[in-house]
């Protein structure tokens, strides 16, 4: 097949190997989609290590579905044995090992996170594979064979081992194992193509060695941008604060959009959304609102994602410069089922129940926008106020947290 | 008990941890022998990568074995496991890798050279082991959890791997296996004392770490100086064509040790027998034969030894400086079984058959110097031969070879 590959190099950093002139399928990865004459086997591993997956982590996943989309297989891996090693790249000390159960929870956490950004129903777009199906039958022949590929000049040489040595951090040999673990993934799934970010390189290479040791055709890296976070200064992460979370309520998620510096929106755009560059509006404010929008709709559906603008407005006019203090209200006192008079008098908003009903009753009570129409209006459980703002009149808000 | 340790302080390099003063059965050895009160596990590793072993190794063997007589165990390592990973331990470069095969030959070829050495009847005081016992069930986990136990900068401060590192030389990532696995076989087998040479002190420290890792009291290592070969100036090995094998026959080693420089004998005899050094014979020449007699009689027993020493002299009287010459004849032409009469005359020594009769009924020839008294003696296979002198009157020599 001839293909577009727009999508291909959509807010990519780097394609290896690239020889965009080249005729070859092992060194041009256009020619080896235009001339396979099968699904190309599209590798992504995660490690279930933590399970704050934000935005960041987002762009791999939307490049995979990408694949998904032109026919391919993604090979998703659940890097369950390897969390257990700990990836070294670009930590400065040596990583905590995690239990079995930890990594398993984990797994579950991330999976049903990314799930939305996948195609998960059409037959032959999706293998989700746990690398301790083939790991944990190595033994120590096999590791030693694997150990055998790489010197520990090469070794050192990689991104953040080689500032450690340096500074004469202790680098523990079992890290050493980890992007030799992670290539022996492309072997065993036999990649054409593996996904990481730009600090993966040498992971990816790794794979590459490996797949051609073993007798395969080697794969193709491509790697994605390390996306900033909202501060536009620092790379995405939880632990700077300046991250927007995948599991984030919709409210909370088109807040932080919309307020993305003017200097990201151009790559928000590009990573986090399939709009053409060409065509955004002119005016920032409203180029901050598309990609609020845009994005939470990914996440939480089209109406919820203009409930939260509605609502998101709404705070806005209402308290002013205050929007980031909503005050929060715990539903862990609340007794389910429940009725909405019933909360927006636990919440203090009014003073008795018998405000509450006639407030709703004037029409001053709005939950994430909307405004509520009856009083017995019932929740069986927090599941659909969690996150969500109530608001009383022009400038009382009140924000459900579990 | 209370132990007269002259025994084991006899011709050792260093023991650590060494504090004499130490009451501690951790760190003082003879206190440990003293407070056990069951026989020391006492460990020696080999690696069946080569089938030359001569009296450079029998050192080792030889403190094991009064380890032995002292009541102790010895736990004698064959490292069929490490061995198909290779030590580096002083390699300039990586080692050749060996099939499972290989090394099931040299270890049976190995043990069956150093059983003479060591008490292989009385029960309780030899434990022969196999590492591929353990060694071989460990997975990735286990691996790992050996390999998390040290840096890298600990393991390329080992000798051989400091000097190649700095050098450039490529240092495999599996050669750091090794001083793990050989370590953790003193987990495995929990071991007391290990011993090695000098050159494997960082292999035996390793062991140390491993048992304390996993809740075992170290052991001690005790070191072995490295053996001076026949030159008098390099370590004893068959490269360098210093050495003595301990399968060569009783004649050949007996004419090598009559030569050792005089400045190695005290160190021949502290290493190779058990003789008091302080009733050496005065006169060089005297105490070169003594310990050419006592060493060839271990391996050869006495009788063998002495007809070696009386045919090594005979070789002396007849040929004088040219007893390194003696022509070699080779059994691989003789049928057999053969007559004594018929390789007199095959050998050349005499012209005919019925000359060779008349020269053994006149007493002139001897076999490794004892006189032939019988010219229909007779031989059923080369194995009794092999390695001997024959000799015609005062000055005609022929020794078999294969």
């Amino acid at each position: 097949m001839v293909t577009n590959s727009s999508w291909l190099y959509r807010g990519i950093s780097e394609i290896f190997p690239d020889q965009p002139d080249a005729d070859s399928p092992t060194e041009n990865l256009v020619k080896r989609i235009e001339q396979a004459n099968h699904p190309l086997r599209v590798k992504l591993g995660i490690d279930p290590t933590g399970t704050d997956i934000h935005l960041g982590h987002s762009t791999l996943f939307r490049k995979l579905r990408a694949f998904q989309d032109a026919g391919h297989t993604a090979v998703l891996i659940i890097g369950d044995f390897t969390a257990q090693i700990g990836d070294p790249t670009g930590k400065s000390e040596v990583r905590q090992q995690l239990t079995p159960q930890q990594v398993a929870a984990n797994a579950e956490t991330y999976l049903k996170q990314v799930r939305p950004i996948l195609d998960c129903e059409t037959p032959g777009r999706l293998e989700v594979r746990h690398n301790s199906e083939w790991l944990a039958k190595l033994d120590l022949s096999n590791i030693r064979e694997l150990l055998a590929t790489m010197t520990v000049g090469q070794m050192l040489a990689k991104e953040g081992f080689a500032e450690r040595y340096k500074q004469g951090t202790p680098i523990y040999l079992h890290e050493f194992l980890y992007p030799l673990m992670q290539g022996y993934d492309s072997v065993a799934v036999e990649s054409d193509v593996e996904l990481g970010g730009t600090d993966q390189k040498f992971n990816l290479a790794v794979g590459r060695d490996l797949q051609r040791h073993f007798g395969q055709t080697p794969q193709f890296g491509l790697l994605m941008p390390i996306l900033l976070g909202t501060d536009g200064v620092q790379k995405m992460s939880k632990s700077l604060n300046n991250y927007i979370g995948l599991s984030e309520d919709a409210l909370s998620m088109y807040s932080k959009l919309e307020k993305i510096p003017d200097t990201l929106i151009e790559q928000y755009f590009e990573l986090l959304t399939n709009r053409s560059l060409d065509h955004l509006p002119d005016n920032p404010r409203d180029r901050q609102k598309l990609l609020a929008l845009d994005v939470a709709s990914q996440y939480h559906g089209k109406e919820n994602a203009l409930n939260a603008q509605a609502a998101a407005i709404a705070l806005v006019q209402g308290a002013g410069s205050q929007s980031d203090a909503v005050p929060e209200f715990s539903l862990s006192s609340v007794q389910f089922p429940s009725k909405i008079f019933y909360l927006v008098s636990a919440t203090g908003l009014c003073k008795s129940s018998s405000e509450a009903r006639r407030q709703i009753q004037g029409g001053a009570v709005k939950l994430d926008g909307q405004k509520v129409e009856q009083a017995d209006l019932t929740f069986t459980s927090s599941e659909a106020l969690r996150g969500k703002v109530l608001q009383l009149g022009k400038n009382k808000f009140v924000r459900f947290v579990e």
